[in-house]
C-alpha cells in the first residue's frame, strides 16, 4: 500500500509538524509547532528499540525486533493521529538501509502509522542532521564540523550556517561496534585499541580531505557524544565541553574500570552504558584522525532537519528542485528537450491522474523529475542509456531524495523507451505501487515518443480518456497525418503495450 | 585461453600490420605495409558470412553461422602466420555484440588464429570507421559527415580532419533491414517506405543535433553505399556521386522492378542482391532526415581504422591514454591519488609479475589504469563506488577500449576494495582469464591499502614474492611499525583474501 506522501502547496501549511527517525538505536518522535517559519518542540518521545541489534547473521531484522519497533510505532501513532500526511515525516536509518527484509516492515510500519516511510541513505542522513544542527547554533561566521554518532553509522558534516559542504557517513556506530569489541560488557585495553584503530582506519577515507577543507568549530549531536560530554563534566577534566586532552585521560579511567556497569556512578543511564564504550572510541578517533582539539554539544539532530525539511518544502525551497537541476548540469541533459517532455507529459496528466486514481503530488513529481531526466544515462553510453540512466538515478547521492523515490525516478527512466517489459517493474518492493508505476511510465513513454522530433513543439491538443490498463488518445484533425513518423511510433509503441496487457487506442479527432 | 594482446614497444615496430574485422555481413581482412607512417596495402580478402543472419530466436548463434565463421578465419589465419601479435588487430562488431553465446566463438576464434579476438561497441567502431576513412581522403578543410552502412548497425560520424567530434551507431543495418522487410527478394512500394520509415525513426534520435553541429561534406564508406553508387551510375542517374534527386528516382525504380533478382541487369553482384534495398532504405532516409543534397563514396573503413590505430599505439599516440585523462577529469577523480597508487602497484607488478606468468604489456596496461581510475565510483556516491566504478567503466563509451578490456578494468576495480569475493571474478567471460585478474587485483588491493593514509607517499622498498595463489611481502625494517593503520589494514586484508583461498604473508625486514 502507498500511502499518500509529502505534499508541497502552500495552502495546505500545517500548524503542527512531526518527525519520526528510526535509528539503529532508538526510535524518536518529535512533533513541534511552527511559529514565523521557526520550530517550537511541543514534545519528544524516544524509545531504545535497538532495531539494529536485532539483525541476524544474514543480515534480516528478527521477529523479536520487528515487534519491538512496531509496538513503539504504535504508540508514536496515537501521537500522530489526524496531521495532515504533509506535515508528517517518518525516515529510517542505517539498519533499515541494511535489513534484507526492510521491505517488509515498512510495509507493516506504514499500516501501524497511516502515513508514508522512507529509507534514507547515509549523505541524506548527514544533509538531514546537519540541517538540523545548524538551526540550533547561533547564526556565527566560518565553518563547522558537526559530527553524529548513530548506532549504524556516523555521520560527518562540513558547513557554513545553514549550508552544508561536505557530507559523509562512514559505516560504523555505537550499535555495531560494541556487538564486535565490547559485547560482553567488559572494557580491556586491548579491545578499546582495537576499536579505535578500526574507527581510525575507516577515517583515513575522508581524513585528508576534510582537513584539507578545515573548519572553525566542531559541534557533536548525539546522544553518544552527548553522554561522553555529561561523563566529562562529572569527573571535572572539562566545564561541559570535550577536549582531546580529557578524551585520552577518559580511555584510560574506562580501561581501568574495566566493566560498562561502573558507568553507573557517572550518571550513565543503564540502557546506555552498553553503547557507550563503542561511541567513545569513535568519538576518540575523529579527534585523533581529524586532530580535533574541543567539541561542544548540540541538541538538534536529524529529526530536528525533518522538521525543517517540511517547512522548506511547505514555503516552496524544495532542495530536491535544486538537486534535479544539478543533476542535469552535471551530466549535460539536454534541458530544453526535458522540458518539452514534462510540458507533454504534464498535460497528459492532467486529465488522466484522476481518471487512474494518482493524485498525490508526489506523484506528479516523480512524473516532472523522470522526463526531466529521462536522457540522464546519455552520460555514459547511447546504447542502452535508459537503463544507465535508472542506474545513476538508483544509486547516486540526490539530496532530499528518499531511497524509494530515487527508485520510482530510476524505474520511470528505465521504463521511458523500448519495450516495457516486465523487468522494469520487477524492482518494486510493494507489489501495490507496480499499478501506479506503470500508469506514470505510459505517460512518460507518450510524452517522449510526442517530443522524439526534438524539436521543442508546444504539446498537441490531444484528449485522453484513462481506463484500467487502458488509455484512449485522441489527436486533433490532421496532426496525425502530417507527422507519418510519430503515427509510426504510437503504433510501434501500441504492440509494446498490447504485450503488457495495456492497450492504447489512437484516434484523430473527425 | 588469453592470447597476448597488442603491445606498444616501439622497439618492436612491425613492418606489415593486418586487420581482421568480423561484420555482422561479411568478414574482412586487410594486409598492409608501413612506410613513413602510411599505409600500403598488401592484400584484402573478404567472405559473406552473415554471422547476422544466423543469430536465431534467442539471439544466439547457430552452429551453421559459427562454422561459416570458423571456416572463414582458418583461411585468413593462414595469411597472418608469423606476424608478431602488436601488429594484428581483430575485432567483431554487432552480430557478436548482441550474439549471446559470443564468448564461446570468440574462445574458439582465438584457438584458430592464435592472436586475441575483441567485441567492439558501436561508437569505438564509429571512430576506428572515421579513422579509416579521413586517412583515404584529402586533408580538406571544413567539417565531414561520414555514414558507414552494416550488416548491424549503421555509423554515423561528424569530424574534421583526423579527429571525429560526433560519434554515434543506430541499431539497423542492411541484414537485419533485409530479414524484416525484404526476407523473400519481393521490392513493394509497402514495404521500402516501412522500412524508410523505420530508418527514418532511428534518425530521429540524431537528427536535430547533427543537423545544428552541420558539416561541409557527406562521404559514405560501406559496400551498401558502393553498390549503391555504382548501380546510380549504371543508370547514368549520376556520375558515380550519390544525390538526394537521384535516389528518391532509383526508389521508383526499385519499386517497379519488384524483385531483387533484377539488380543484376545492374551489376550489382549476386551476393549483394538481397540486401541491396535494405541498404538503399537506409540510406535514403538518412538523405532524407539529414538533409544530405549529395555525397561522395570512399573507400576506407573500418578494417584501414585498424590498422591506423595499430600504429597510432606503436607511435605511442595511444587514444587510450587520452580516454583515461578524459575520464579522470570528467569524473572528478583525485589524480594525485590514482597517480600514487599506480606507483605503488606497479613497483609490486614489476617483482612479482615474471612469477605470476604475468608478463604481457595488456596486463601491465590494465592493471595501471584501473589504479588511476579505482576513485572513479565516488561521482555517484561513497556508498558501494566500488560497484559504481565499474558500472561506468563496463558500459561507458571509451575511445581505443574493446569491451573486453573494458569487462577486464570494471572487474579490477569492482575488487580494490572490501571482500574479495567470487563474485567479483563471476562475469570473466573466459574462465582462464580469471587467475590472471585475480593477481592483478591483488595488486591493485596492496596498492589502495598502502596509500589508504592519501598523502601520495612513494612506495616502500618492499620485497615481493609471488607463488601459486600466494604472495609475501616483505617491509623495510620499521616501516610497519609506524604505521600502525596500515598494519591493521594489511591484517585485515589478508583475512579477506584467506578467504578465497589466496595466501598473503606480511613480514618485516630484520
Amino acid at each position: 500500500m502507498t500511502v499518500a506522501s509529502n505534499a508541497r502547496s502552500p495552502a495546505a501549511s500545517p500548524e503542527m509538524l512531526a518527525a519520526i527517525d528510526m535509528g539503529s538505536n532508538s526510535f524518536h518522535m518529535v512533533v513541534a509547532r511552527v511559529v514565523h517559519g521557526e520550530i517550537r518542540t511541543v514534545e519528544k518521545m524516544g524509545e531504545k528499540v535497538q532495531l539494529g541489534a536485532g539483525l541476524d547473521q544474514k543480515n534480516r531484522l528478527t521477529d523479536d525486533a520487528r515487534q519491538r519497533g512496531l509496538d513503539c510505532l504504535k504508540r508514536f501513532a496515537q501521537r500522530l493521529e489526524g496531521m495532515p500526511p504533509q506535515a508528517v515525516q517518518i525516515v529510517g536509518t542505517n539498519a533499515l538501509r541494511v535489513a534484507r527484509n526492510a521491505p517488509d516492515f515498512i510495509a507493516e510500519a506504514e499500516k501501524v502509522l497511516g502515513y508514508p516511510v522512507e529509507i534514507i541513505a547515509g549523505r541524506e542522513e548527514a544533509r538531514l542532521i546537519y540541517l538540523g544542527v545548524s538551526h540550533t547554533l547561533s547564526d556565527d561566521e566560518g565553518k563547522r564540523l558537526v559530527i553524529d554518532i548513530g548506532g549504524g553509522s556516523t555521520e560527518f558534516i562540513i558547513g557554513e550556517r545553514f549550508e552544508p559542504e561536505e557530507l559523509e557517513s562512514l559505516h560504523m556506530g555505537c550499535v555495531s561496534f560494541r556487538n564486535r569489541y565490547f559485547p560482553d560488557g567488559r572494557i580491556s585495553k586491548r579491545q578499546m585499541d582495537r576499536a579505535i584503530t578500526h574507527a581510525e582506519q575507516e577515517l583515513l577515507n575522508i581524513r585528508q580531505h576534510y582537513r584539507s577543507v578545515g573548519w572553525k568549530s566542531a559541534v557533536g549531536s548525539s546522544g553518544s557524544i552527548k553522554a561522553i560530554a555529561n561523563v566529562l563534566a562529572q569527573l571535572k577534566l572539562t566545564d561541559g565541553g570535550i577536549t582531546l586532552e580529557a578524551m585520552e585521560e577518559l580511555r584510560k579511567r574506562l580501561i581501568s574500570m574495566g566493566k560498562v556497569e561502573k558507568l553507573d556512578d557517572l550518571g550513565v543511564r543503564a540502557e546506555r552504558q552498553s553503547i557507550f564504550p563503542a561511541g567513545f572510541a569513535i568519538l576518540l578517533a575523529a579527534f585523533r584522525s581529524l586532530d580535533i582539539e574541543d567539541m561542544t554539544f548540540a541538541d538538534g539532530a536529524l529529526r530536528e532537519g525533518l522538521l525543517y525539511d517540511i517547512i522548506g518544502r511547505i514555503c516552496h525551497e524544495d532542495v530536491r528542485e535544486r538537486t534535479i537541476t544539478a543533476l542535469q548540469k552535471r551530466y549535460h541533459v539536454d534541458q530544453a528537450h526535458g522540458g518539452a517532455v514534462e510540458e507533454t507529459a504534464i498535460a497528459a496528466w492532467e486529465q488522466v491522474a484522476d481518471q487512474w486514481g494518482l493524485r498525490t503530488d508526489a506523484d506528479e513529481d516523480v512524473l516532472r523529475w523522470a522526463c526531466r531526466l529521462h536522457e540522464i544515462g546519455l552520460t555514459i553510453s547511447h546504447s542502452q542509456y535508459h537503463k544507465h540512466g535508472a542506474y545513476l538515478l538508483r544509486y547516486s547521492d540526490l539530496p532530499g531524495f528518499s531511497q524509494q523515490f530515487q527508485k520510482d525516478l530510476a524505474t520511470l527512466v528505465r521504463g521511458h523507451r523500448r519495450k516495457f517489459s516486465q523487468a522494469v517493474f520487477e524492482d518494486i518492493d510493494d507489489p501495490g505501487d507496480k499499478p501506479r508505476l506503470r500508469y506514470l511510465c505510459v505517460l512518460v513513454r507518450l510524452a517522449v515518443l510526442i517530443q522524439h522530433p526534438r524539436n521543442q513543439e508546444a504539446p498537441p491538443d490531444f484528449i485522453l480518456q484513462g481506463g484500467d490498463n487502458h488509455l484512449v488518445v485522441e489527436f486533433p484533425s490532421g496532426w496525425l497525418e502530417n507527422r507519418p513518423l510519430t503515427l509510426a511510433d504510437l503504433k510501434n509503441e501500441r504492440d509494446y503495450l498490447t504485450k503488457q496487457d495495456f492497450t492504447l487506442d489512437i484516434r484523430s479527432r473527425e
